[in-house]
């Protein structure tokens, strides 16, 4: 399998537990009461209550120096402290994906300010991003991220949802699910 | 199936009759007398020699003008005296992905000018590009292009591919294979 591909499993196992599930724009996601990340092979015959699947790729929209300030801030998944979590699948709407490259990146950075404020909480909130759009299964969403961060910060993590949701980039956002674990045993 | 999944299958049955293979760059495929250009579900559990899958996708290059100028010129597959195309799988390095976006687009256009290159063969050539990388499966290319054009095109087309591979940006090429096609019963 290709290696960078991971499936978020919604089940009754796995090692983050569910505290909520909000559906904050179009239909729900079926209840589970854990989630399990799998990476490559392991994805595939998984049964649960819904599977959701991406792969992490190069990078779309920050420019050479945004990369170096990101790169020199941002920390890894799986710090000790990290016992909270997030799983946000977004899908964007036709009109977004029929526009430019320079359009789309005018609209996330120079407009909604999307890595700046990504930026801004770093190293607090650590992330990884998975593209659903193009590979060959038909993916209810085009994007999902996984952010980690310490309870302490919650709150801050809120912050920076609420940010971005608040953006023109979130506009072409048609569906969004919003999905909170805690580590078991934590 | 994602319905914008296509897969090309080198066996000894398709619509169109192999003429040549040649590994530009790498190693060859194997061998095929013929090549099937299959859609969304029936790519699966297709037997042959090989199996090349990508997806089409969103533009990631293109300006706004200069799609505008591409979808004034350009024409569709399966025109009546297209009866000869080149499927031609290419791989980048792990140094190109590692470039951002911005440094992608001055390497492809504005010093290789891949854009303009190819305007330049329209509407004669027709195309449609097939992304591979970040679909779940490990494939062993990250672009498939389908060419279509008719004979009496076939040294334009060569010529094409000729500036194409004189660039900058094909330094970052590190596996080509070149199929050339002729519809049976042309």
């Amino acid at each position: 399998m290709n290696e960078r591909l991971f499936g978020f499993v919604g089940g009754d196992s796995g090692a983050w537990l569910v505290t909520s599930m909000d559906a904050v724009k179009g239909h729900p996601l079926p209840n589970a009461t854990h989630v399990a990340m799998l990476n490559g092979a392991s994805i595939q015959g998984h049964q649960a209550n819904w599977v959701l699947r991406g792969v992490t790729s190069n990078e779309r929209y920050v420019t050479k120096t945004e990369k170096k300030n990101l790169v020199a801030v941002q920390q890894g998944l799986g710090r000790t402290p990290s016992t909270m979590a997030a799983l946000i699948p977004i899908r964007k709407s036709a009109a977004w994906w029929l526009l430019t490259q320079e359009e789309r990146r005018e609209i996330l950075e120079e407009r909604s300010h999307h890595i700046q404020i990504g930026m801004a909480f770093l190293p607090a909130i650590a992330r990884r991003l998975h593209h659903c759009r193009d590979i060959g299964t038909p993916e209810p969403f085009d994007f999902l991220t996984w952010f980690e961060f310490a309870p302490s910060d919650e709150a801050r993590f809120n912050d920076l949802i609420a940010q971005l949701r608040a953006t023109h980039e979130w506009s072409y956002v048609d569906h969004e699910v919003d999905i909170r674990v805690i580590l078991k045993n934590s």
